[in-house]
């Protein structure tokens, strides 16, 4: 599962380096942050997957988000402000709807392994991030397909779940991830420059700092 | 949820009837029996209900089954050879993907109660019709969500799961349901007439004969 974030390219290249053979799959659902589309591309092409298909699904027509809707997305947040409870760039069930394309496609494909970037550490305070979410997934996954009455196991790989976000880019790192073909941010701007101040570029940003690594995100005003 | 055909419109009018107030949610996943859609909007105004989406979902994008490609669908075929084997017309991880649909829906709406026909009786060998699989989703869902988080508990609703067509139609006659107003095929003619020989047009005809129940459903070639 690849949105052209931090998190999903990192696993990509753990995925890419376990040898496996990479079928990315991309969600556009109505997100406002939509310029991480282009980044999924280009993360896609870069790393030669087998194949890329970018699903169109609408959740804007539930609403309930500020990544889908008018709502204002949190800007400047101390972390201590982003645990005290689910944020407003929640999207309902989003996770279980696109683990849902993945488990259908896997299916397809005969494939017993999909690897998914959530991140229970730096997680934002998502609940369809923690590990305990994601066992259910699975376990209820090889209900529901022809792998699990076939006796093919289907397992979700969450390489990422207990890293913090340092020990995520330097993972990246270390695979060779070039992270300025990344998008994590938001609300960027239409070409891609983050915006700096919401909790996803704020966490990205302490990630760079504790990691030492340079932080190469082209960002949307650089003089704010 | 809601189909159009004749468990999803049993199951809303026992919904209904329990004095739930009605979200049906109808899915447009590029199946061949498209017409299902035009009878859900009739008989999700039938029953009043609060508010009828229709999701736009392509399952056709990973293919895999003959309800969204062109692979035939299979005729005349007698109970034993339907319980042989998981049927091509199986598509991949459908009521999950559904079911998730749902769910980001009741999340939005604050409902706890999601109600789907899924039927292990007369299933026609799909795995994601089994109880053990709702079970998992359940579980997976409440761990999903904010309502999970918030210790609401989120339920997922299987009034047939253990009834034959047959009871399944004597109840909703009981409750008053049109089964005219329905469509259970596979494969139907544009305008919605029933082809009599697949799978679900032989188990809905065989639920009618066993109920007593005159089936009013209009079939396309009369003489065949």
């Amino acid at each position: 599962m690849l949105s052209g974030g931090l998190d999903s390219t990192t696993t990509l290249a753990i995925a890419k380096n376990q040898n496996f053979e990479i079928y990315a799959l991309t969600a556009s659902y109505g997100q406002r942050h939509r310029a991480e589309i282009e980044f999924a591309k280009r993360v896609a092409e870069k790393f030669e997957v087998k194949r890329h298909s970018i699903i169109d699904i609408d959740l804007r027509l539930f609403g309930g988000s500020a990544l889908t809707d008018n709502i204002d997305v949190p800007k400047d947040r101390s972390l201590v402000e982003m645990e005290r409870e689910i944020p407003v760039t929640y999207v309902p069930a989003r996770n279980t709807i696109l683990l849902s394309f993945a488990l259908a496609w896997a299916e397809v494909l005969g494939s017993n392994d999909i690897f998914t970037g959530v991140n229970a550490v730096d997680y934002s305070g998502y609940p369809d991030c923690r590990p305990e979410y994601i066992e259910a997934f699975e376990k209820m996954a090889n209900l529901a397909t022809k792998a699990g009455v076939e006796g093919r196991k289907l397992k979700i790989h969450t390489p990422l779940i207990n890293l913090t976000k340092a020990e995520i880019i330097k993972r990246g790192i270390e695979l060779g991830v070039d992270y300025s073909l990344t998008l994590t941010c938001y609300e960027p701007s239409a070409s891609g420059e983050a915006c700096g101040r919401c909790d996803s570029c704020i966490l990205r940003a302490k990630g760079f700092a504790e990691a030492g690594v340079r932080d190469t995100t082209l960002y949307r005003q650089q003089s704010a």
